[in-house]
């Protein structure tokens, strides 16, 4: 099932599995801490994941909410593959539909307010911002070399149907650019929770629920803490991991 | 020095004292927290305090920068009066001076991008939000009633210079109002810093600062935890209120 250069990861959930590439992109905490985040999604609804690359939320989620159908949208043909093989490994194909496709011609393929949820972990580093070496696939997953933040928002905007919910995870220096352009396109930030490395230490990491035509009142969610003071990862996340304790 | 109604209260700060109608609205935390934020202030230079109430911001900043003018602006007269005798009180007349102005009308007295701070720790409820009994002091310095939040940093972005910095305090719930109106300004969110009641909880406050025409790229700052878990103030808190551990 995976390529030379592939590996497949045990998810630690229900069985699931995952390939990913050993020199590429592989997914982190923010793919986990993003689903945990979504996990009050509603039954028998539709759920468009931008920027999938090797599907780890739709796949995550399929586990952890009931929705019937996600589709995981990635520009990357490799990738793409690599992420329709992960679905295949785990008998998701009814489920999971991954799409290769900028997310900017879309409109085609899903119509305008068809989806109840939209959740992305997009490329984190600003466009023109950084150092970009090349263009394999890891410079790709972290830059916003195909799409802009904006784009992502505005796709979001398009695809959600009223009173359907974008779930989005993002570095704490680009809140201001994410908060504005989901008020611009409409998508009110209604929920947020910030992720800290540890107690005392800044937040890194912001998740953010935005609502179609919501009214504007954001609630704060308590903070999540990563590590504890010996290093370890704190009961939240072992939470979230699905760890035992 | 004080009217019937009135207290005066020793700030703990190099022998500084307020006066305030114990029936209207006192200084909170809020402000305390904000002249922390804003303790930076170059030297020799001028700052305005929107909303400045009591005067508690210009006077604890009188005594923690060495700023050498400071308006406070105030629409309500017997407010006004009562933080100029404040002032008096202080022997800072020359330092600070209370503007009994609608902050929409200052462009007679204040020329725009003549101003190198702004600080301000505005009403917290919207404008037809929450229940509004009377039109008293109290209400006035809670609600949006003189001014919207557009308002006061459509006002600071024109009092201030290029690179000049406004400082304000604020419920996380208008997090994203402030945010998108400080850029839409022109005054870009640079750092950040929530308050929360203690660690764990959600954040219900925070502290921002917005430059003038600056590029955009926002830091957040450590976390201000306010009670530890025996419910006493933090070392932080007593730090910035100069409590003697």
């Amino acid at each position: 099932m995976e390529h030379k250069e592939e590996r497949i990861d045990d998810l630690q959930l229900n069985g699931l599995r995952i390939i990913q590439n050993k020199n590429g992109f592989c997914f982190g905490i923010d793919a986990v801490l993003l689903s945990d985040f979504a996990k009050d999604i509603k039954d028998n609804t539709t759920v468009v994941d931008l920027c999938t690359g090797t599907g780890i939320i739709p796949i995550l989620l399929s586990a952890k909410t009931n929705a019937n159908k996600f589709y995981g949208i990635e520009i990357q043909e490799d990738v793409a593959d690599m992420a329709r093989r992960s679905v295949l490994l785990n008998h998701l194909e009814n489920k999971i539909e991954i799409i290769p496709k900028d997310l900017n011609y879309l409109k085609d393929i899903i119509p305008s307010a068809s989806v109840d949820y939209v959740t992305v972990n997009p490329p984190y580093q600003k466009r023109g911002s950084g150092l970009i070496n090349d263009k394999d696939t890891k410079t790709i997953s972290r830059h916003e070399i195909s799409c802009t933040l904006e784009d992502i928002i505005k796709e979001s905007a398009r695809l959600l149907k009223f009173g359907g919910n974008l779930y989005m995870i993002h570095k704490t220096e680009r809140l201001v650019d994410v908060l504005c352009a989901m008020r611009k396109e409409k998508l009110e930030p209604k929920r947020m929770r910030f992720i800290h490395p540890s107690m005392g230490k800044a937040p890194n990491l912001f998740l953010v629920e935005g609502s179609r035509s919501g009214n504007s009142f954001l609630k704060i969610e308590p903070p999540i803490y990563v590590y504890d003071k010996e290093e370890n990862y704190t009961d939240d996340i072992k939470k979230i991991y699905n760890i035992a304790e």
